[in-house]
């Protein structure tokens, strides 16, 4: 695909280095920009520098939010000793969508992954162990993915906070809400009967 | 969905304006460009602005262009008696790629749809006339998409022809190269009986 102008050129190629956007959508993506009234293409593209410019991040969680600390971390009615380690600001939204946790996150802006060459020192690792340290968490929940790179990102924090008094947890995987045991994965399913609770609990949750 | 940030809501609500993007892939999308290097994000916003606000035409056949004539129109080498009309660059594209067109284009940038309130008058319809009227083409080919705004759209442009002496064709419609008959739709295989070509001529275009 060979196109008659460079400006073209120019905006299709940088639209495909999205991610799951091929050269193909770059294009339809981008002449549908041309058939729309300019203002639309000038508030796409001020809208993304100024979130690149101008990002700041929760002093205490590292959540992204446009003042010191975030509306969670702000809040004086939500437990700051109960924090939730998360991987990034969708995981922070899909929990806060459940309405069932009243306690503080911590972004870690990624998993550890040596393929990626992501260490731990890329992490917001440090200060969550500076915070557990000065004795500021009761209880720390894992919620990483159960990736390779989510166990390892765990265990590493894990081994982190060896001989301090805190509880650590992760959340509980097993089959969803709703689904048919028959088509769960065995791994899903074998961990789910290892990891059974009382009846009664079961009651209070649901 | 809500977000911590307005500068992040902002970046989401714009990219998520673009066909076939969603709220989800927005974020998703604006979380990669945050993980990415500044001058990515630079990059890209300046190359759709500049896109938006330096596009130029083809005085000819209105193909987008960084020159006054595109490449097309400006090859001496191609017959500008031969006219096929498409709707917009992609439809360029593909009849390039295949090799067998050395006629020049004419990009009406749309078609013809009183549900989205698209008109002939918004569409560059009268200086194709024009043209046929000067009595600059020999043969116009229709090449939009077979659509009920694809034929109206044919049979708008056909009308005001009338009593000019020029030749006007369509592609031809039909089972494509190395489809299976029992899989084809039942218009298509219609169209493609009603319209058999002599078996002597497809041996040459074979």
């Amino acid at each position: 695909m060979e196109f008659s102008s460079k400006l073209l050129e120019n905006a299709v190629y940088e639209m495909s280095q999205l991610p799951g956007i091929g050269r193909r959508t770059a294009l339809r993506l981008v002449l549908h920009l041309l058939r729309r009234p300019d203002d639309q293409t000038h508030r796409l593209s001020d809208a993304l520098r100024s979130l690149r410019d101008q990002i700041r991040f929760c002093a205490n969680c590292h959540n992204i939010s446009d003042t010191e600390l975030c509306e969670i971390c702000g809040n004086p009615k939500r437990d700051e000793r109960l924090v939730c380690v998360v991987e990034d600001i969708r995981d922070v939204l899909a929990i806060e969508n459940t309405g069932q946790f009243q306690g503080h996150y911590h972004v870690l802006g990624g998993k550890i992954s040596p393929i990626e060459g992501i260490g731990p020192q890329d992490l917001n690792i440090e200060s969550l162990i500076t915070k557990a340290t000065l004795g500021k968490i009761k209880e720390l929940i894992f919620a990483l993915s159960s990736t390779m790179e989510g166990d390892t990102t765990n265990f590493y924090i894990f081994k982190q906070l060896e001989g301090m008094t805190l509880i650590t947890s992760t959340i509980a995987r097993g089959i969803a809400v709703g689904d048919e045991l028959e088509y769960a994965d065995e791994v899903t399913l074998g961990r789910s009967i290892l990891n059974r609770i009382p009846y009664e609990k079961s009651l209070k949750t649901s």
